[in-house]
């Protein structure tokens, strides 16, 4: 007989694919590192100083075993967000975190609803359950809360997504709209709220948390505004109930021992918040300069990226981005039409923006001639 | 009709206990931190200070998330182990590359053999995938490889785990023996062979790799010898075709960066290796002659900590652990007879053995009176 393990069927069946190409393995792949790194939605603000320092302070620590239940952090966000700390689960990101609420919902063929377009690696997770996608389209540059739940109800799934702030697009919709989107939702189906941009998002966009509800659960970073996305540390919020499932199947000690640290010193640097709310609000008035200097259209954006209308289709977006990266600037776009016209470029520096500034308009000389 | 996500038959049969219960949880029921943290097998020598001085340096670029390919690092491993980097994948501790390994085979129903007393969230893992667990005894203070086939066999297992060195009782195999057990392993089983503190072994203990052969997958740590638990990193090593699977359903960003820094930095101090070697063999050796000293046995150690024998059953184990929390020293102890009538207790600094033995002493003159 062959020599072969028995994979899972819905593990035989899975692609090879990965939802994203990192960085490095793009710069590995052309052999060089990209001048300017606006791709990731990385905060190119940095961490807040304090964090860095709770870092240097617990590395020599390393040897320890993290606190498997995250107590102090968790103890803060729930004084931050006033909420009990049973409400509150860590996690390596909420890349992680997602990967632990499909697992805890979906079997092979159960049905879970999202937007065409919006982030792969929700798509990739539930592929990886063997769950059945069933997918609605945004409407406009938003994702469309009525047919996301329409199509739940339809097929009865088992679990919905939605982020607000939006990504890839920026958009966003106001508390109201979100919070009619959690009464109309089915008594059986879970709604994940993906608010990984919340804290850049403008007033006005965050619902109350209600930890009484077992079918929301919302997902908080601290990848974003707070610039640790190299750390993996996340959280989500939902009722205790809810909550408890997770430590049914997570990796108790998974989320690290200073990932720990840095998220406590983070949290409790208010100054350096507001700093980066501030320089990302001010970077995307740039890029939105910059863009209409060149005739491109920007999107409203409550993030830290902002969405360039490249004025064609997917092709013409395209070739803007692949202009881009062969000139060493990083972005990425939106994965389907309609949605893919545009290009994402995350927030940067001024040298940052410098650099896709003169990129850009190479580009475009070089696509559109003259 | 009530509000009430539908969690999985598996999830909702789980039940809510955790593989450990942390120090720091166990601190905060006491209300007082340990005076000797010597019972969850970290290394009370600490990381490298190259690899602290790595972790400083990649504290500030904490806002770029990580190399979703380990690339550098699993350069550095291939070449340490003469293998190719792709039968090399990173993951968050051998805890976070159990839990994908049993999520690729294994679907509800699905039999899985290991030893009755050995690691506990291998167990825990295989639970949250409904797998049937098989469990065969260790033969005395051994896990058995022939009867672990032979389960295999029996059951038609798809996957079995052994440790070597073991975990808890710190016993090992020869080479020739895992060999031998490799050899005698079905066709279509895969062997999960956990070497988490192969490097304090002596030498004989670890069998050559052969990675044409796609059932075996081995898995190493930077937790024990490397000193760097709280930074969940570790690795697999087995088949590139094996290797690639983990790919369809890893969480890619998971491993943090400065993770990968200070894992690469750890890697290159020799030295340092080489020195935490020398501590774990002394400290050994003064655990033993401080059992010896109140009349206890100790069993041979092929790892960072000591299993004693307590001279009785698993009561008088238990009375003997709670003896040593209740006077400030952490330590552990296996969960099943006949293995339970041993606690297990980490190499620790010569203070900490200072506190142990006279916790010890005071807990042995307590329970046997005098």
């Amino acid at each position: 007989m062959t020599r072969a393990p028995r994979f899972t069927r819905t593990v035989a069946a899975l692609p090879a694919t990965v939802p994203f190409v990192g960085s490095d393995t793009l710069e590995r792949r052309m052999g060089r590192p990209f001048a300017a790194r606006l791709g990731a939605n990385e905060s190119r603000f940095g961490p807040s100083p304090r964090a860095v320092e709770a870092m240097v302070q617990a590395a020599p620590d390393a040897w320890m075993y993290g606190d498997a239940e995250s107590y102090d952090l968790r103890q803060a966000l729930a004084k931050l967000h006033n909420i009990d700390a049973e409400a509150i689960v860590m996690g390596s990101g909420i890349d992680g975190l997602l990967g632990l609420l499909v697992r805890l919902l979906v079997e092979p063929g159960d049905p879970v609803v999202t937007s065409d377009g919006a982030y792969p690696t929700f798509t990739y997770h539930v592929a990886a359950n063997g769950g059945a996608l069933h997918k609605v389209p945004y409407a406009g540059d938003h994702e469309d809360p009525d047919a996301l739940i329409a199509k739940a109800r339809e097929t009865r799934a088992k679990l919905v997504y939605i982020a607000n702030p939006d990504n890839p697009m920026g958009s966003w919709h106001s508390a109201a709209t979100i919070a009619r989107m959690i009464a109309a939702l089915p008594d059986d189906c879970m709604l994940a709220l993906d608010e990984a941009y919340i804290e850049l998002a403008p007033a006005g966009a965050e619902p109350l948390f209600d930890t009484s509800d077992p079918r929301v659960i919302r997902f908080r970073t601290f990848s974003k505004a707070h610039g640790l996305a190299g750390l993996r540390l996340a959280y989500a919020i939902g009722a205790p109930s809810t909550i408890a499932m997770f430590d049914r199947i997570r990796d108790h000690f998974g989320v690290t021992r200073i990932a720990q640290a840095a998220g406590l010193a983070s949290l409790r640097d208010v100054e350096w918040l507001h700093h980066v709310k501030t320089r990302v609000a001010a970077a995307r008035a740039e890029l939105s300069e910059i863009a209409t200097a060149h005739g491109l259209r920007t999107l409203p954006s409550a993030t830290n990226f902002v969405a360039i209308d490249c004025g064609g289709d997917g092709d013409r977006a395209r070739a803007v981005l692949a202009g881009l990266q062969g000139r060493g600037v990083f972005v990425r776009m939106p994965g389907v039409a309609p949605l893919d016209r545009c290009i994402r470029v995350s927030c940067g520096l001024p040298e940052d923006h410098a650099l896709f500034d003169a990129a850009l308009g190479e580009t475009l000389r070089e696509i559109d001639g003259g």
